[in-house]
């Protein structure tokens, strides 16, 4: 080859992935797919439809993060379609569900109550745990108004974690209104005509949404002059006065365990004059509604919890606003103070995101849960159901090649165990008796079936129990006697061996 | 409002998605994840692993489509990420599987026996049936250089094809082996060192592969000077001698309905002395040891059969390939001459895609299934599973809303109907009596349940057969007796509602 060939060779690249994207194994993706489909059937049974969407659309119909022509990538991955209008991945599921709703309206049968799982993208800095494709799971009632709505969501949300093997009282839903922080803020003499409203509410709102993590002390300074985190890093404060601040800090108390003493609570912020403490009661009167019900229906305050430090992020929300969040107590890689993991999922009511389209106000209210956090979640807490123990057995058959002109035969034999019910594969590759079962045992098989030739002569099988081995190997201390143990293998008649296999495995 | 401020309101977006992008709705998305889990399970119980890489990989790494600065978009979508690096949403499932074999081949077991599905997405002009988003599912086993691997996987296709209904006959699984056609080309006279062999390898490719489509008669022409299509497009041909030309029609002939008379003759190909003989005759080997396996195990002609004139269009393709095609003459829509679509997945040994990274070769085989295409194809020849017969049935209860006082009452009921194991939802919107049974019929619900205040005072439930009134409406013509026939309703005592609606819905 000339020199001037090889230089037009591509170099070979890195096998790399891309900061916070991740290949997910065998394990943890059908642990995912389980997840998703015990959802799905929850969601069916109570006569949610699926639906799913493309994983691109128009950056306009997204809306929030309308690209700009420099840098259109903040927040979104976007990029620039043939017809030179913007694409980007979709960041949610609620956006393109505005769009479908908008686009079908007349055809749907209202209201709409659909569910969709799937993945979405965030251009974001990943971090720890923090990804830039992770899946979301997502259910919506689109045209309905009443509490009902709302209350529905928040049973399901419960019911989505038991269904998922978490106990009651490891999980729970804290539920606010807008309604509420919104009159509050109007009620500190905040101007929503005033041309620095959105920012100030939003700054007010982002520390009300920290107390979780920060405390009480670090959303004082917060709401006024401003705070230095450990870092040594400024956060500029919504400058509020003492008084303000004060009103705040006895409205965000948490303290409370049942929703009525919320409720009554709360009630003192509505008893002012003014249009502020008139959206507090509006509000509260939303809230109420929903306790009854969730009473009546025998979710109690320790599933259902009203929490007015629950801000949520998306501002598109209009009216209730739900969290859940999981006691980590129990769990195993529990750092002291860390009780609670960040929110698994949340969602609430908007009825203004299909306006968008439409010009005329469809109410909705919806949840959404991070599939991902969740899994990491439940893993740490060793959640699991009985589908899940039960997939977790070793169940794989490795059939070895002790004699290359007989593949056929072997071949055979791996069909007539898979169509007795056996989990079982030939061993494909080149390597002799140590590698094929170092295979085996890298795959977790339960057991390896050996026809050599001393065998095919006596009309048996041999069956070497890998399961049984390892179990052994991790039992017993002393070298020598696992060394015996491990090699613990039996001889079955070729009549016998279904038979055989299917009781070592506990199968029928 | 200003008109200033009025001016910077942005204009309502319409709802609309990018061209070659669709919705899935309930009916097809439930099917295609169901068809998917069917082919897992299969996967599962030949010890195949699932595994999920990310829709975003490095342009580099994925390879083939290497954007350029300028358009970077030739086939692939593709975006710069924030560290100047361009990233590409995948457009098949091999390339990742390459990459992650390559990162992490030390700790995997070899063979590495993997299955995964997932969307992928083309940048190319979309047209009737065909997406710039679709799903495939793919089966690989890296590592494996024995024919054994290569039967594995045309056997599994086969088995994919029943296990979704599709009766054996309606498909064929067409194999055939590059080997040969290489050693066809060299044994024409072309010389791989040649500049313009790669061109010309692939312009001869390319025609034979339009045999199914086109004919023989036009393959001539696309070998010789080039060929007009109806339209008066002109193809530029390769340009072939008469002779060569013959020799490439001889060797194409697909007459033969048993795997050994192709081998037969092809047989003559592999005579002549040389380099190509040579190839042909490396080729037809390892297909007489595919055919000696398949016809062992029992897969006749009539499910795998050899035929030259398999191309498949990925290049990477050395030894094996096989393509899956459907018989539509049974299939509701066949336009006349169009007995078979076009192929809705295929595969083949590809022994140099790793080592791309690696630098060694590793060698490994595989087939991938268009999801999308297939669904659509079973749709067409009414293949169903009985599972989907079961799952296409009405089920769903709605509870009407005839109080709004009493929702709590009306929430409990569908709770207690759910635990029974009944789908049912409440009505959740603000319409009167027609609108709610206007949902429940656009809904597709078998039962809609009825309290007003005649049946609380009574202590019954009126039950109205929604699907008993579909039924009677496709069988009766006279409209006042479909009338009277819909209304087909009646009352039973609260404590016998359960039992009565199981047994309508035939549950248990």
């Amino acid at each position: 080859m000339t020199k001037a060939k090889r230089a037009k060779q591509p170099k070979a690249p890195k096998p790399r992935l891309p900061r916070g994207l991740q290949d997910i194994d065998s394990k943890p993706f059908t642990q995912q797919i389980n997840m998703v489909s015990q959802l799905a059937s929850l969601c069916e049974a109570h006569g949610f439809c699926a639906l799913d969407t493309p994983a691109l659309e128009y950056a306009d119909v997204l809306g929030k993060f309308l690209p700009d022509a420099e840098r259109p990538n903040e927040g979104v991955f976007a990029l620039l379609d043939d017809d030179e209008q913007w694409l980007s991945l979709r960041y949610d599921l609620t956006a393109p569900l505005a769009r479908y709703v908008a686009a079908h309206y007349d055809q749907l049968p209202k209201p709409f109550r659909r569910y969709q799982w799937g993945w979405v993208w965030r251009n974001e800095k990943p971090g720890l745990g923090r990804f830039r494709q992770f899946m979301q799971f997502d259910v919506d009632t689109v045209g309905a108004s009443g509490a009902q709505a709302d209350v529905e969501m928040c049973m399901l949300a419960a019911d989505f974690m038991e269904a998922l093997g978490i106990a009651r009282g490891d999980y729970l839903l804290r539920v606010n209104n807008r309604k509420i922080l919104d009159g509050i803020l109007l009620s500190l003499g905040l101007d929503p005509d005033d041309a620095a409203y959105e920012m100030r509410r939003l700054t007010i709102l982002r520390a009300m949404d920290k107390l979780d993590r920060l405390g009480m002390d670090a959303i004082r300074l917060l709401l006024g002059a401003g705070r230095k985190d450990e870092s040594g890093d400024f956060t500029e404060g919504a400058g509020l006065g003492a008084a303000a601040i004060d009103k705040i800090v006895d409205f965000l108390q948490t303290d409370d365990k049942d929703r009525q003493a919320v409720l009554n609570r709360l009630g003192t912020h509505a008893q002012d004059k003014g249009k502020g403490a008139e959206l507090v009661k509006i509000g509260l009167h939303e809230l109420a509604l929903m306790d009854e019900l969730l009473t009546q229906l025998g979710y109690g305050a320790e599933r259902v919890l009203f929490d007015p430090s629950i801000v949520r992020g998306l501002d598109y929300y209009t009216g209730p606003v739900f969290e859940m969040s999981l006691n980590m107590s129990s769990a195993k890689s529990q750092t002291g103070d860390a009780a609670r993991v960040g929110a698994i999922g949340g969602g609430g009511r908007y009825d203004g995101l299909v306006a968008r389209f439409k010009g005329v106000a469809i109410p909705a209210t919806g949840i959404s849960i991070g599939i991902n956090r969740l899994m990491a979640a439940r893993e740490a807490m060793g959640a699991m159901t009985e589908a899940e123990q039960e997939a977790g057995k070793a169940r794989l058959v490795v059939v070895l090649v002790m004699d290359k002109t007989r593949l056929g035969d072997m071949l055979a034999l791996v069909q007539q165990l898979r169509k007795a019910g056996i989990q079982a594969e030939l061993y494909m590759g080149d390597g002799g008796m140590k590698a094929q079962l170092r295979y085996a045992d890298i795959k977790g098989a339960a057991l390896a079936l050996i026809e050599g030739e001393d065998e095919l002569a006596k009309g048996v099988i041999t069956i070497k129990d890998l399961a049984l081995g390892r179990q052994k190997a991790a039992e017993i201390a002393d070298n020598a006697e696992w060394r015996a143990s491990q090699h613990a293998q039996q001889q079955v008649k070729k009549e016998a061996l279904i038979a055989m296999i299917q009781q070592k495995l506990q199968i029928n």
